[in-house]
């Protein structure tokens, strides 16, 4: 058992990860279908008789299916109240990445609602990923892994809680790429999901977001420890490439005022440089190989590569729209919150402003709220206490309607 | 002879780089000296007889010597329109990075100065760097190149200056690490500097640009062809993590609207995916790739080291002020001309305006421009025409006082 003060008042406490097995294949957008699948997952709360109370929380890049409360896995809490990102994939370890907003009187309240998170198709904590075997070789998949979309990881959702025997989603919420799998969720399954929580999202990366997922990728690719992604037994992985990948995406998911108020120009040794370009010199510069080495110890290179594909490709204009968002939110019948950060440069609320009024223009109903804080895109994991509020309200809405 | 048509109206012609070697070793802020060293450089217009008209041109972190003019070097030029850093760095070979704005009746107009350009301290384009033998082993020097400053830079244009007879500078002129160098000079040889024009640089860069510089290196260092630094005559070279290097130093430069502008999401193969994670798929990823293989063609990865250093070093307050940039500039006596572009984030406005509010406490001459532009960083390379009556209005200024 934890000790007692790592439980805060509305804990969910001690979980566990389970796993299903799919019973059908994943027929994905690449024209391939993936068998089997088994997908890892949490619950917290109760599932109502009526199964008329579930939220499906969808995680991020690096995240995974332990959403909250405390995992009695050996491993340490990754906890660190700054560059939150790292609890964005606490890999079941800790206290779980969106701990602050799932529990008894939180956000997502689980003495209401019964919410479940699974780690997305293509992970590497428990859901059938690159670096499962591939039934076909009894081999890892490696590079033989199948290139996934944001709507490959919904049907794979929604086959899971088929399994579950849920039929319908009282809400989908996420944020960054889980936001995009709510999107998408309204989207595929527009019956099934009354209510939609996007956070810190965007129906579409803007072209710098893509440069950078782009310079990730290459950053593990061009390691020679990658192998062309069949590393997996050969004794060296991608560790060099997939620390620069962190590092790159660590920064834009802060703020450039966020970095002046954390480190500042602070030098490692008080005001003396020490004339080296191998070692760390200024605060800021440790900070970022500690975030590369204890990523890279965490996550699996090849399932941030298709995880990382997966983000750049969504683009609901153009996948359901012919270009148009209007035209892409047409058949959307889930009531839409909207949240975004104004200091969030990867995704900016513009694009939430866009959703906003691509529903609107189509009379659905929708609310946008941009809270100003100085973290950037990490303020879906920072910003628990601002966005409560919001996201209870909302969900409130739906109760009594 | 390059085609009369390469040759705009106000070119200074064909040109060439020459080479000193400096009579004694440079001393440095890390307490080494370096000796010998060689200086390349170019010069265009006429050394007036008092010597009064020299204007220094300090190039940036992927310049040389050879900022303006046509070289008979055989490749072509690499001025390109866009990405304009590329010019940045023609490393002797067609139009130079800056031709632009060198020239009769241009911004620096060589019908009055004598505008001199050298490859920096550290450069791998005719000065002394990492890749030039080491006297004491007759080797490159590899790991075993010191550590420089800026000020380790201007220190060698002092001396490369004195070479050429030439005392007082009517002007220091450059962009982004060129302009750190500009104000180093005034720093450290008050009596000697005219006036300064600082374009789209800083007194310090800021904690993100410190990040961005750091990743890069990181990049680099992680390569396993890096060698720790002696990779020279091994056969092979860190091309795959300077091309890394390379991309992120070039979205730092572009800004999120000019890539929008530029490359939108537009696919590679109208709006086909073809699902794949190694080949690009965007537009953009493409342009990338291309810019890193071009890159690492004419480009040395320890310079990029070293001169990525240097300038994440430079901090007039802390150097010369002891915290205060006021105090780090109390002795400067150049008249200067500060010039920063809205959309640059990564040597941002405000630093422009933090060097003309201290300037101006201390009573003395300075003029801060901020011009409206897209184009990010790159803006000091591709805004020729905006600067150009600024500059010139300027140093006009200076001939009639």
């Amino acid at each position: 058992m934890p000790p007692a003060q790592t439980l805060s008042t509305g804990s969910v406490g001690t979980v566990e990860t389970r796993y299903v097995d799919l019973p059908d294949p994943v027929a994905l957008d690449c024209g391939r279908e993936l068998h089997p699948v088994r997908v890892a997952y949490e619950t917290y709360g109760t599932l109502s008789p009526g199964k008329d109370n579930v939220i499906l929380v969808c995680h991020a890049l690096s995240g995974d299916a332990h959403a909250a409360g405390f995992s009695t896995s050996p491993a340490g809490s990754t906890r660190d109240g700054f560059g939150a990102e790292d609890r964005d994939g606490s890999a079941g370890k800790g206290l779980g990445w969106w701990d602050g907003m799932i529990g008894p009187g939180k956000a997502f309240d689980t003495d209401r609602f019964f919410v479940v998170c699974t780690n997305l198709l293509g992970g590497c904590s428990g859901t059938t990923g690159p670096s499962s075997v591939d039934p076909a070789t009894n081999q890892p998949y490696g590079s033989n892994f199948p290139v996934i979309t944001v709507a490959d990881m919904v049907r794979t959702e929604r086959a899971f809680l088929d399994v579950l025997g849920i039929e319908r989603l009282a809400a989908v919420a996420g944020g960054s790429l889980g936001g995009m799998q709510a999107l998408e969720w309204a989207v595929l399954y527009p019956d099934q999901v009354d209510a939609l929580v996007v956070i810190a999202s965007t129906h579409a990366l803007h072209p710098q977001g893509v440069a950078w997922n782009s310079i990730a990728r290459d950053a593990i690719m061009r390691d020679p420890a990658w192998q062309g992604g069949d590393y997996y037994g050969t004794g060296v992985a991608p560790s060099a490439g997939m620390g620069v990948a962190r590092m790159v995406g660590h920064i834009t998911y802060l703020s450039a005022p966020a970095l002046i108020e954390r480190f500042g120009r602070r030098l490692q040794f008080a005001e003396d440089l020490r004339y080296t370009i191998t070692e760390p010199e200024f605060e800021i510069e440790s900070y970022l190989r500690h975030q590369a080495d204890s990523f890279v110890r965490r996550f699996d290179a090849n399932t941030y590569l298709f995880t990382s594909r997966a983000l750049t490709y969504f683009d609901l204009a153009r996948q359901y729209g012919g270009g148009s968002l209007a035209g892409a939110l047409d058949g959307v019948s889930a009531r839409t919150l909207l949240i975004a950060f104004s200091s969030d440069w990867l995704y900016p609320p513009a694009a939430s402003r866009e959703i906003e009024e691509a529903l609107r223009s189509l009379g659905k109903p929708v609310e946008c709220h941009v809270i100003e804080a100085p973290y950037g895109h990490d303020c879906f994991l920072l910003e628990e206490a601002r966005q409560t509020p919001i996201i209870r309200q909302f969900l409130a809405k739906e109760r009594s309607s």
